[in-house]
């Protein structure tokens, strides 16, 4: 009699791609599939790109004689967890999608939902970085800036499942204008594009940087990651850019740290691809700006699981809570 | 056969007093009694003042059959709550005091102990304007500024026991010394003896303000009570202080806003003895600032217990967690 394997199901559903994968109860990627999202073709068919990923997972599972305990997802955008729906999702053009439901009624497993930010989060505090502590602040600098909170190895999602939302701190009420409609969230200089459109703004307003033949003059083609690359070149005008995003994220960190007097803050998502030249002065400027005790007991460490943190996270969902 | 009646009894030390209560289970007090602390007389003196006063409600207890299930204790300034210890109150002149251990030994009774805001906290969740509500904010304005958080219900705490700190939120980097040895925390524009500070400076550096006539051009004299009074009578100046306080609160508190998705603030302590002069800006800042969602399902509303908050919280302590 052979034992069956207990394995959870989990999907990334991004704007380009849907990364699904099985993930064993120690976080490992047992089986994974990767399929384009088809976005721009409408919800009917984005869901039946995510009914064939389960699909494909389901039929291996079988194979294998892995026991699927339930299906976990990751979508973009603001959702409503307790009611299972995407509320609004610029990358997959959605509004008020019941994607829980909807996927439930085609499989017999227990579904669950919540975004991309917070499944990352989740994957990083089970099964990387996050493993060693129970108080733990997972933030994402993509192009969006968000966080998910662990306490004492719960997630914690506020009154109304919209906790976290370090990306729409005012840094400066009088700030650029942010995609939440406010001005000067954090966001709005630190986002990925925000980053390009600082890097430009900088070289528009003053002086030479190696930017600027990296995309042939062209400065819509700036991304963080050459300005990453020009500061690692020695390039002034890059590592000052650098140097400014890391003590905005610091500051609203510091602020994450006096309020939640975490243990270990991880920091993840394609901006934090740049490593230690922006999480050094992360970390410098949590310590300049939290109360002594706060920074003396706090760690701040890279993200260990690049982009499967949000599918291993998606998998994980429905014990995360 | 009289049935006892179960009581808590609650001590909130101050600088000045110490106040101490007998507190039903619905937070009514049912015997309160005041000594001065004698702080000035060493750690001695205020310990046997605080056994004095837990004495005299013992008594009481006892003549009247109630049957007292704890002490709670208020401590003002930073304390370790895990091993019971004030760990620097410069209102009672203490360093590292062990104060839990200390009481306990002299009274069979389980004793626990927390600092002042947050006991004032916890007496506004569950017996003032807070009890509406399980996802609650309380923050605390008077000399020092601080909060207490409640999660479905239950105090939160951190990793180490000091979270809340949203008087040590840098809203300046190049602001004000506070007294935590940082610049520009929010206390250092917004507690008690900044207000008035900045009512002095904004009287030196520029014009007419009616409070000169009421501290007798004595600027050393100015309460945060007499710039409200002079802001109720008209005063520009005042009026101008009164506005940039609330926004200043305002913003720090839409982050609260933001990163615990709270259903309520509760905003009292001395300095919002000033009412909707103040609360109201404090509204509009959070309203201007948190993201739509968060500002949508939040009320923002007055603490109710006044001076009461703190000793009720104390006796509630051992039910808080």
């Amino acid at each position: 009699m052979s034992r069956l394997q207990e394995v959870y199901l989990g999907l990334d559903v991004g704007g380009t791609n849907i990364a699904g994968a099985l993930v064993d109860k120690e976080g490992i990627i047992v089986k994974q599939v990767k399929l384009p999202t088809r976005a721009r073709e409408g919800q009917d068919v984005v869901v039946s790109q995510m009914c064939r990923a389960i699909t494909l997972l389901l039929g291996h599972a079988e194979q294998n004689e892995f026991y699927v305990q339930g299906i976990g997802m990751g979508i973009p955008g603001p959702v409503s967890v307790k009611e299972g729906i995407s509320l609004h999702s610029p990358n997959l053009f959605w509004d008020n999608v019941p994607i829980r439901d909807i996927i439930q009624q085609q499989f017999s497993l227990p579904v669950a939902m919540d975004n991309d930010v917070r499944c990352a989060a989740i994957g990083e505090k089970f099964f990387g970085a996050g493993k060693v502590a129970k108080d733990v602040i997972c933030v994402t600098l993509g192009t969006g800036v968000g966080s998910g909170i662990f306490i004492n190895n719960h997630l914690f999602r506020g009154f109304r499942d919209i906790a976290g939302e370090i990306g729409h701190i005012t840094m400066n009420p009088r700030g650029p204008k942010c995609n939440c409609g406010k001005n000067g969230c954090l966001e709005a200089y630190v986002g990925a594009p925000n980053i390009s459109r600082r890097a430009k703004e900088a070289i528009f307003n003053q002086k030479y940087s190696v930017i600027v033949e990296m995309v042939n003059g062209n400065l819509a083609d700036i991304t963080p990651e050459m300005v990453h690359r020009a500061a690692l070149a020695g390039d002034e005008l890059a590592k000052n850019i650098i140097q400014e995003t890391a003590e905005l994220i610091g500051l609203a960190l510091s602020y994450m740290a006096n309020l939640f007097n975490p243990q270990l803050i991880i920091v993840g998502g394609g901006v934090a691809r740049s490593g230690e030249m922006l999480i050094n002065p992360i970390r410098d400027t949590i310590k300049a700006n939290a109360m002594r005790e706060h920074g003396k007991i706090l760690t701040v460490v890279p993200a260990q699981l690049g982009e499967d943190a949000g599918m291993i996270g998606a998998a994980w969902l429905l014990n995360a809570d």
